[in-house]
């Protein structure tokens, strides 16, 4: 198993970032100042990365050496970038199969889910760079290393993703129990990116709005839903189901 | 949410087990003798109820109070016992609908399962007494309460329970890779009862022989293996769109 690599002080991690090394989070320690401190916290807020302001203590146990107050966990993925990916996809492939998830937290769910899409033959997974879980070695661990065989790629807002994709002709199903239509009904044939939602609050209001279309999973019992790793693994079986018949 | 009740004391425990109260684990100090003690063990043993014997420390942090060597988890949901509950689905549903694990050892993957199950209908779960995940409060918590709504049985052994199914003309069809057809080419109408597997071992051979059928689900990538809570959840919602189309 690969183990998230660590990045210790300022000016290292402040390369790291500007050679777009991948950063699940930087921990910044509270109350510091200096130039190099405050560069690094500008970085880390233009580039939308992970941070968390600590207590010097659990810097300390993150990294023996001299961390000089940040640290920087390194994702042990490669994310690809959205436009090349997409556009990879849409060129090599003859019915796009994505899937876009609107800020799964869990990591155990997400890597279950990272497993499910190596299974049914995703394309891509696509992120928001914010809200959701973090690639890291527990999140490898539970998709069984699916996660170095599936392009990833983050986005700043889901928004523009969902643009960008229904411009290639690519329909966006959301999966959600706020839908008329049941999976069964549609047609998962066409290129499709599947959007499945977060844990607690389901898909955002505002991107339900840009769907093409919404569907729900009949749920015959008293409990109002699934989990969402089953859930999104009953909704991308159903587009194999109907994609190879 | 409901907690863990906890049971101290050899003989307030052999009352409980007496009684068929429900016990998830009893926890027995190591190198104690006694005839009470010596009459728990051969309790525990009899009743093949989950069992590890511990250091007093261990039994310290569980009990507060007097525990003499022995402390018991009760099981939060009720069992029912497995002929009764058979032959009351058979007599009141029209087309049985059943879940068999065998050896699901994973809180989580259970708690999911057992949600999943709720929201498909599933008439009774059934489990082996022994090597299954207990029912605690952490499967209570990810099955979102379904533990308390979805009948759940446990008996000695899976095999007298796929011989009684089948005696009474319930379908048993086992979800495996080691499978010819597919999920897809299976008829799920009829009365059955779905048999799914262990996290590493997935069903042990000796069942694998008395099934009438065997599903794979159709695995498009290179990991041989989905989540057993996700492939759990995409075969019983197979049974639900052939059972309402």
């Amino acid at each position: 198993m690969k183990k998230e690599e660590v990045i210790y002080g300022l000016r290292a991690i402040i390369e790291a970032i500007e050679a777009d090394k991948e950063l699940n989070k930087v921990f910044l320690q509270k109350g510091l100042s200096g130039n190099l401190y405050k560069e690094l916290e500008h970085l880390v807020r233009k580039k939308k990365i992970n941070s968390s302001y600590v207590p010097i203590e659990k810097l300390n146990k993150l990294s023996k050496n001299n961390h000089q107050g940040a640290i920087a966990l390194v994702s042990p993925v490669h994310f690809q970038e959205f436009t090349t990916l997409i556009e990879h996809v849409i060129t090599t492939k003859d019915r796009p199969f994505l899937l876009l998830l609107d800020g799964v937290t869990d990591v155990r769910n997400f890597g279950a889910i990272i497993r499910t899409a190596e299974c049914t033959g995703v394309d891509a997974i696509i992120l928001a760079k914010t809200g959701a879980a973090p690639v890291n070695s527990d999140t490898i661990k539970t998709s069984a290393g699916a996660a170095f065989n599936v392009p990833i790629t983050k986005v700043d807002h889901l928004k523009d993703a969902v643009y960008y994709l229904q411009g290639s002709n690519i329909q966006v199903i959301a999966a959600t129990e706020k839908a008329d239509e049941s999976i069964y009904d549609l047609d998962f044939t066409a290129p499709i990116a599947i959007l499945m939602g977060s844990e607690d609050k389901g898909i955002s209001t505002s991107l339900l709005k840009l769907v093409n279309h919404k569907a729900k999973l009949p749920l015959l019992g008293s409990i109002g839903s699934l989990n969402v790793a089953v859930a999104c693994g009953v909704t991308l079986y159903e587009a194999v189901r109907q994609r190879i018949s």
